[in-house]
Protein backbone atom coordinates (compact mmCIF):
# COMPACT_ATOMS: atom_id res chain seq x y z
CA UNK A 1 0.00 0.00 0.00
CA UNK A 2 2.84 3.04 0.86
CA UNK A 3 5.85 2.61 -1.55
CA UNK A 4 8.45 3.25 0.64
CA UNK A 5 10.94 0.70 1.11
CA UNK A 6 10.97 -1.17 4.32
CA UNK A 7 13.67 -0.98 6.83
CA UNK A 8 16.61 -3.54 6.72
CA UNK A 9 19.29 -2.24 9.36
CA UNK A 10 19.20 -0.38 12.28
CA UNK A 11 20.52 3.13 11.22
CA UNK A 12 21.85 3.27 15.18
CA UNK A 13 24.01 0.14 14.81
CA UNK A 14 23.42 -1.17 11.58
CA UNK A 15 22.52 -4.96 12.42
CA UNK A 16 19.16 -6.41 11.36
CA UNK A 17 15.76 -4.85 12.22
CA UNK A 18 12.42 -7.34 12.28
CA UNK A 19 9.02 -5.77 12.18
CA UNK A 20 7.14 -6.38 15.51
CA UNK A 21 5.42 -4.91 18.14
CA UNK A 22 7.40 -3.20 20.24
CA UNK A 23 7.45 -3.86 23.84
CA UNK A 24 6.36 -0.49 25.18
CA UNK A 25 2.50 -1.28 24.78
CA UNK A 26 2.43 0.31 21.37
CA UNK A 27 -0.21 -1.30 19.15
CA UNK A 28 1.70 -1.26 15.42
CA UNK A 29 4.33 -3.04 14.24
CA UNK A 30 7.42 -1.34 13.83
CA UNK A 31 11.21 -1.73 12.96
CA UNK A 32 12.98 -2.83 15.91
CA UNK A 33 17.02 -3.70 15.94
CA UNK A 34 17.55 -7.30 16.88
CA UNK A 35 20.82 -6.02 18.66
CA UNK A 36 20.27 -2.82 20.15
CA UNK A 37 16.35 -2.57 20.56
CA UNK A 38 15.74 0.59 18.78
CA UNK A 39 12.42 1.65 17.50
CA UNK A 40 12.49 3.03 14.18
CA UNK A 41 9.39 4.96 13.08
CA UNK A 42 7.68 5.76 9.81
CA UNK A 43 5.65 8.77 9.55
CA UNK A 44 3.70 10.66 6.66
CA UNK A 45 5.93 13.29 4.88
CA UNK A 46 4.87 17.10 4.27
CA UNK A 47 5.29 18.24 0.40
CA UNK A 48 4.99 21.99 0.39
CA UNK A 49 4.29 24.49 -2.70
CA UNK A 50 2.39 27.57 -3.87
CA UNK A 51 0.19 28.59 -6.82
CA UNK A 52 2.06 31.82 -7.59
CA UNK A 53 -0.58 34.22 -9.02
CA UNK A 54 0.31 37.08 -11.84
CA UNK A 55 -3.29 39.08 -12.41
CA UNK A 56 -5.46 35.77 -14.32
CA UNK A 57 -2.47 34.02 -14.56
CA UNK A 58 -1.18 30.90 -12.72
CA UNK A 59 2.82 29.96 -13.10
CA UNK A 60 3.42 26.40 -13.73
CA UNK A 61 6.58 24.08 -13.84
CA UNK A 62 7.39 21.42 -16.91
CA UNK A 63 9.30 18.98 -14.66
CA UNK A 64 12.67 18.12 -15.99
CA UNK A 65 12.83 14.79 -13.20
CA UNK A 66 11.06 11.69 -12.98
CA UNK A 67 8.54 11.34 -11.51
CA UNK A 68 6.39 12.99 -14.45
CA UNK A 69 9.39 13.85 -16.70
CA UNK A 70 7.81 16.58 -19.05
CA UNK A 71 4.24 16.90 -16.76
CA UNK A 72 3.30 20.18 -15.75
CA UNK A 73 3.49 20.98 -11.79
CA UNK A 74 2.87 23.72 -9.24
CA UNK A 75 6.07 24.06 -7.44
CA UNK A 76 6.48 22.64 -4.47
CA UNK A 77 8.52 19.52 -2.79
CA UNK A 78 9.67 17.74 0.62
CA UNK A 79 9.69 20.33 3.92
CA UNK A 80 13.16 19.97 5.08
CA UNK A 81 14.17 20.16 8.45
CA UNK A 82 14.92 24.11 10.17
CA UNK A 83 12.03 25.39 8.21
CA UNK A 84 8.19 25.89 8.27
CA UNK A 85 5.60 24.68 6.07
CA UNK A 86 5.77 28.37 4.76
CA UNK A 87 9.24 28.76 4.07
CA UNK A 88 9.52 25.18 2.80
CA UNK A 89 7.19 26.63 -0.05
CA UNK A 90 9.00 29.32 -0.55
CA UNK A 91 12.02 27.60 -0.72
CA UNK A 92 10.50 25.65 -3.86
CA UNK A 93 9.17 28.17 -5.36
CA UNK A 94 12.54 30.16 -5.83
CA UNK A 95 14.24 26.70 -6.30
CA UNK A 96 12.20 25.31 -9.30
CA UNK A 97 10.73 28.26 -10.78
CA UNK A 98 13.46 31.32 -10.03
CA UNK A 99 10.20 33.61 -9.26
CA UNK A 100 10.13 36.59 -7.40
CA UNK A 101 7.06 36.83 -4.89
CA UNK A 102 4.90 37.33 -1.99
CA UNK A 103 3.70 34.64 0.26
CA UNK A 104 0.04 34.69 1.03
CA UNK A 105 -2.13 32.67 2.36
CA UNK A 106 -2.47 29.08 3.33
CA UNK A 107 -4.91 27.33 0.42
CA UNK A 108 -5.17 23.72 0.18
CA UNK A 109 -4.33 21.00 2.89
CA UNK A 110 -4.28 17.72 0.87
CA UNK A 111 -4.24 14.13 2.24
CA UNK A 112 -2.62 11.65 0.02
CA UNK A 113 -3.16 8.22 2.35
CA UNK A 114 -1.75 6.10 0.03
CA UNK A 115 1.74 7.54 -0.28
CA UNK A 116 1.96 8.78 3.53
CA UNK A 117 2.29 12.26 2.17
CA UNK A 118 0.38 15.76 3.13
CA UNK A 119 0.39 18.18 0.48
CA UNK A 120 0.38 22.14 1.46
CA UNK A 121 -0.30 25.02 -0.93
CA UNK A 122 -0.09 28.75 -0.34
CA UNK A 123 -1.07 31.08 -2.53
CA UNK A 124 1.50 33.57 -3.38
CA UNK A 125 1.55 36.82 -5.30
CA UNK A 126 4.49 37.08 -8.23
CA UNK A 127 5.94 40.64 -7.93
CA UNK A 128 7.72 39.73 -11.62
CA UNK A 129 6.44 38.30 -14.67
CA UNK A 130 10.43 36.68 -15.94
CA UNK A 131 11.55 33.34 -14.18
CA UNK A 132 14.49 31.71 -14.08
CA UNK A 133 14.20 27.96 -12.71
CA UNK A 134 16.35 25.68 -11.61
CA UNK A 135 17.46 22.12 -13.10
CA UNK A 136 14.60 20.43 -11.91
CA UNK A 137 12.46 22.44 -14.36
CA UNK A 138 12.35 22.51 -18.44
CA UNK A 139 10.35 25.45 -18.70
CA UNK A 140 8.62 28.08 -16.09
CA UNK A 141 5.93 29.54 -18.00
CA UNK A 142 2.22 31.96 -16.98
CA UNK A 143 -1.29 29.97 -18.11
CA UNK A 144 -4.62 31.92 -17.63
CA UNK A 145 -7.39 28.83 -16.94
CA UNK A 146 -8.25 28.38 -20.41
CA UNK A 147 -4.85 27.62 -21.33
CA UNK A 148 -3.94 24.69 -18.52
CA UNK A 149 -2.60 21.53 -19.73
CA UNK A 150 -5.23 20.03 -18.16
CA UNK A 151 -4.37 16.17 -19.02
CA UNK A 152 -0.51 17.32 -19.23
CA UNK A 153 -0.64 17.84 -14.82
CA UNK A 154 2.09 15.85 -12.95
CA UNK A 155 0.41 15.12 -9.68
CA UNK A 156 -3.22 14.76 -8.60
CA UNK A 157 -3.22 17.21 -5.88
CA UNK A 158 -1.70 20.13 -8.22
CA UNK A 159 -4.88 19.64 -10.64
CA UNK A 160 -7.19 19.63 -7.25
CA UNK A 161 -5.50 23.26 -5.67
CA UNK A 162 -5.83 24.45 -9.25
CA UNK A 163 -9.48 23.76 -10.13
CA UNK A 164 -9.86 25.21 -6.68
CA UNK A 165 -8.31 28.19 -7.06
CA UNK A 166 -10.09 28.87 -10.08
CA UNK A 167 -13.49 28.43 -9.17
CA UNK A 168 -12.20 30.87 -6.31
CA UNK A 169 -11.39 33.04 -8.07
CA UNK A 170 -14.52 33.51 -10.17
CA UNK A 171 -16.10 34.50 -6.47
CA UNK A 172 -13.38 36.73 -5.57
CA UNK A 173 -13.15 35.23 -1.93
CA UNK A 174 -10.32 32.75 -1.42
CA UNK A 175 -10.97 29.92 1.14
CA UNK A 176 -8.93 27.45 2.97
CA UNK A 177 -9.68 24.02 1.41
CA UNK A 178 -8.71 20.36 3.45
CA UNK A 179 -9.29 17.49 1.11
CA UNK A 180 -8.16 14.25 1.45
CA UNK A 181 -7.46 12.20 -1.87
CA UNK A 182 -7.71 8.04 -1.89
CA UNK B 1 19.45 22.81 16.87
CA UNK B 2 17.83 19.78 16.79
CA UNK B 3 17.11 16.94 18.66
CA UNK B 4 17.25 13.94 17.02
CA UNK B 5 19.84 11.31 16.86
CA UNK B 6 21.89 11.13 13.88
CA UNK B 7 22.24 8.51 11.44
CA UNK B 8 25.10 6.36 11.93
CA UNK B 9 24.36 2.79 9.18
CA UNK B 10 22.19 2.45 6.19
CA UNK B 11 18.81 1.00 6.43
CA UNK B 12 19.52 -0.41 3.79
CA UNK B 13 22.32 -2.52 3.91
CA UNK B 14 23.66 -1.64 7.26
CA UNK B 15 26.63 0.14 6.44
CA UNK B 16 28.51 3.45 8.06
CA UNK B 17 26.87 6.76 6.43
CA UNK B 18 28.86 9.61 6.10
CA UNK B 19 26.89 13.24 6.05
CA UNK B 20 28.13 15.06 2.53
CA UNK B 21 26.24 16.55 -0.54
CA UNK B 22 24.73 14.08 -2.61
CA UNK B 23 26.15 13.88 -6.52
CA UNK B 24 22.39 14.61 -7.65
CA UNK B 25 22.68 18.49 -7.43
CA UNK B 26 21.38 18.15 -3.85
CA UNK B 27 22.41 21.49 -1.87
CA UNK B 28 21.91 19.67 1.52
CA UNK B 29 24.27 17.88 3.14
CA UNK B 30 22.43 14.08 3.81
CA UNK B 31 23.32 10.70 5.32
CA UNK B 32 24.77 8.58 2.49
CA UNK B 33 25.58 4.93 2.60
CA UNK B 34 29.76 4.73 2.02
CA UNK B 35 28.69 1.06 0.65
CA UNK B 36 25.81 1.28 -1.50
CA UNK B 37 25.23 5.28 -2.32
CA UNK B 38 21.59 5.03 -0.87
CA UNK B 39 20.45 8.54 0.61
CA UNK B 40 18.20 8.79 3.50
CA UNK B 41 16.74 11.78 3.88
CA UNK B 42 15.29 13.37 7.67
CA UNK B 43 11.98 15.60 7.20
CA UNK B 44 9.97 17.03 9.46
CA UNK B 45 7.10 15.20 11.71
CA UNK B 46 3.60 16.26 11.95
CA UNK B 47 2.00 15.91 15.88
CA UNK B 48 -1.85 15.87 15.51
CA UNK B 49 -4.39 16.25 18.02
CA UNK B 50 -8.18 18.11 19.10
CA UNK B 51 -9.30 20.25 21.27
CA UNK B 52 -12.35 18.15 22.93
CA UNK B 53 -15.04 21.06 23.84
CA UNK B 54 -17.92 20.15 26.21
CA UNK B 55 -20.55 23.07 26.56
CA UNK B 56 -17.80 26.10 28.00
CA UNK B 57 -15.16 23.58 28.70
CA UNK B 58 -12.35 21.71 27.48
CA UNK B 59 -11.06 18.36 27.98
CA UNK B 60 -7.18 18.02 28.91
CA UNK B 61 -5.19 14.69 29.74
CA UNK B 62 -2.62 14.35 32.54
CA UNK B 63 0.30 12.84 31.02
CA UNK B 64 1.45 9.30 32.29
CA UNK B 65 4.74 8.84 30.17
CA UNK B 66 7.50 11.29 29.32
CA UNK B 67 8.53 13.68 28.13
CA UNK B 68 6.32 16.26 30.66
CA UNK B 69 4.94 13.45 32.84
CA UNK B 70 2.29 14.76 35.15
CA UNK B 71 1.39 18.07 33.10
CA UNK B 72 -1.53 18.62 30.78
CA UNK B 73 -2.10 18.20 27.37
CA UNK B 74 -4.90 18.20 24.68
CA UNK B 75 -4.80 14.66 23.28
CA UNK B 76 -2.05 14.65 20.13
CA UNK B 77 0.33 12.19 18.88
CA UNK B 78 2.13 11.92 16.17
CA UNK B 79 0.36 11.21 12.76
CA UNK B 80 0.84 7.35 11.40
CA UNK B 81 1.50 6.24 7.45
CA UNK B 82 -2.12 5.25 6.29
CA UNK B 83 -3.98 7.72 8.07
CA UNK B 84 -5.23 11.64 7.26
CA UNK B 85 -4.18 14.65 9.68
CA UNK B 86 -7.94 14.71 10.72
CA UNK B 87 -7.79 10.68 11.16
CA UNK B 88 -4.72 10.69 13.05
CA UNK B 89 -6.29 13.33 15.43
CA UNK B 90 -9.17 11.49 16.14
CA UNK B 91 -7.08 8.23 16.98
CA UNK B 92 -5.34 9.65 19.57
CA UNK B 93 -7.96 11.66 20.91
CA UNK B 94 -9.82 7.98 21.60
CA UNK B 95 -6.29 6.60 22.59
CA UNK B 96 -5.21 9.19 25.07
CA UNK B 97 -9.04 10.54 26.50
CA UNK B 98 -11.22 7.45 25.81
CA UNK B 99 -13.52 10.26 24.34
CA UNK B 100 -16.60 10.26 22.45
CA UNK B 101 -16.75 13.02 20.07
CA UNK B 102 -17.51 14.25 16.62
CA UNK B 103 -14.26 16.24 14.28
CA UNK B 104 -14.40 19.79 13.54
CA UNK B 105 -12.50 21.63 11.45
CA UNK B 106 -9.00 22.38 11.95
CA UNK B 107 -8.19 25.02 14.54
CA UNK B 108 -4.02 25.48 14.68
CA UNK B 109 -1.28 24.73 12.48
CA UNK B 110 2.02 25.77 14.38
CA UNK B 111 5.25 25.21 13.23
CA UNK B 112 7.78 24.19 15.65
CA UNK B 113 10.85 24.63 14.10
CA UNK B 114 13.62 23.89 16.43
CA UNK B 115 12.52 20.45 16.82
CA UNK B 116 11.58 19.39 12.89
CA UNK B 117 7.68 19.37 13.97
CA UNK B 118 4.42 20.68 12.67
CA UNK B 119 1.39 20.68 15.28
CA UNK B 120 -2.11 20.20 14.23
CA UNK B 121 -5.06 20.78 16.49
CA UNK B 122 -8.22 20.22 15.09
CA UNK B 123 -12.01 20.83 17.59
CA UNK B 124 -13.89 18.08 18.63
CA UNK B 125 -17.12 18.05 19.88
CA UNK B 126 -17.80 15.61 23.05
CA UNK B 127 -20.59 13.79 22.93
CA UNK B 128 -20.42 12.37 26.14
CA UNK B 129 -18.30 13.75 29.63
CA UNK B 130 -17.49 10.03 30.09
CA UNK B 131 -13.95 9.23 29.55
CA UNK B 132 -12.06 6.35 29.39
CA UNK B 133 -8.13 7.32 29.25
CA UNK B 134 -5.50 4.97 28.21
CA UNK B 135 -2.42 4.03 29.40
CA UNK B 136 -0.18 7.26 28.21
CA UNK B 137 -3.06 9.52 30.42
CA UNK B 138 -2.88 9.29 34.23
CA UNK B 139 -6.50 11.48 34.58
CA UNK B 140 -9.54 13.25 31.84
CA UNK B 141 -10.78 16.20 32.93
CA UNK B 142 -13.27 18.31 31.52
CA UNK B 143 -11.76 22.45 32.30
CA UNK B 144 -13.37 25.80 32.07
CA UNK B 145 -11.03 28.66 31.12
CA UNK B 146 -10.84 29.94 34.19
CA UNK B 147 -10.00 26.36 35.60
CA UNK B 148 -7.11 25.56 33.37
CA UNK B 149 -3.81 24.89 35.25
CA UNK B 150 -1.58 27.47 32.98
CA UNK B 151 1.73 26.42 34.82
CA UNK B 152 0.82 23.02 34.48
CA UNK B 153 0.22 22.54 30.54
CA UNK B 154 2.60 20.10 29.16
CA UNK B 155 3.74 21.72 25.30
CA UNK B 156 3.45 25.56 24.58
CA UNK B 157 1.58 24.53 21.10
CA UNK B 158 -1.19 23.23 23.86
CA UNK B 159 -1.10 26.38 25.51
CA UNK B 160 -1.44 28.34 22.11
CA UNK B 161 -3.94 26.43 20.76
CA UNK B 162 -6.13 26.88 23.99
CA UNK B 163 -5.85 30.58 24.40
CA UNK B 164 -6.66 31.01 20.56
CA UNK B 165 -9.51 28.85 21.82
CA UNK B 166 -10.88 30.82 24.22
CA UNK B 167 -10.17 33.96 22.52
CA UNK B 168 -12.45 33.16 19.35
CA UNK B 169 -14.90 31.46 22.13
CA UNK B 170 -15.32 34.85 23.38
CA UNK B 171 -16.11 35.98 19.85
CA UNK B 172 -18.24 32.96 19.03
CA UNK B 173 -16.45 32.66 15.59
CA UNK B 174 -13.31 30.38 15.13
CA UNK B 175 -11.15 31.17 12.77
CA UNK B 176 -8.11 28.68 11.36
CA UNK B 177 -4.88 30.03 12.89
CA UNK B 178 -1.52 29.92 11.40
CA UNK B 179 1.49 30.19 14.19
CA UNK B 180 5.14 29.80 14.29
CA UNK B 181 7.00 29.20 17.37
CA UNK B 182 10.86 29.95 17.95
Amino acid sequence: MLHRPLIQHCKSCGNKVVYRLPDDGDTKERAVCTACSTIHYENPLNVVGTVPIWGDKVLLCKRNIEPRLGKWTLPAGFMELGETVAQGAARETTEEAGAQFEMDELFTLINVTRVGQVHFFYRAKLTSDQFDPGHETQEARLFAEHEIPWEEIAFRTVKETLLHYFADAKTGKFQFHHLDIA
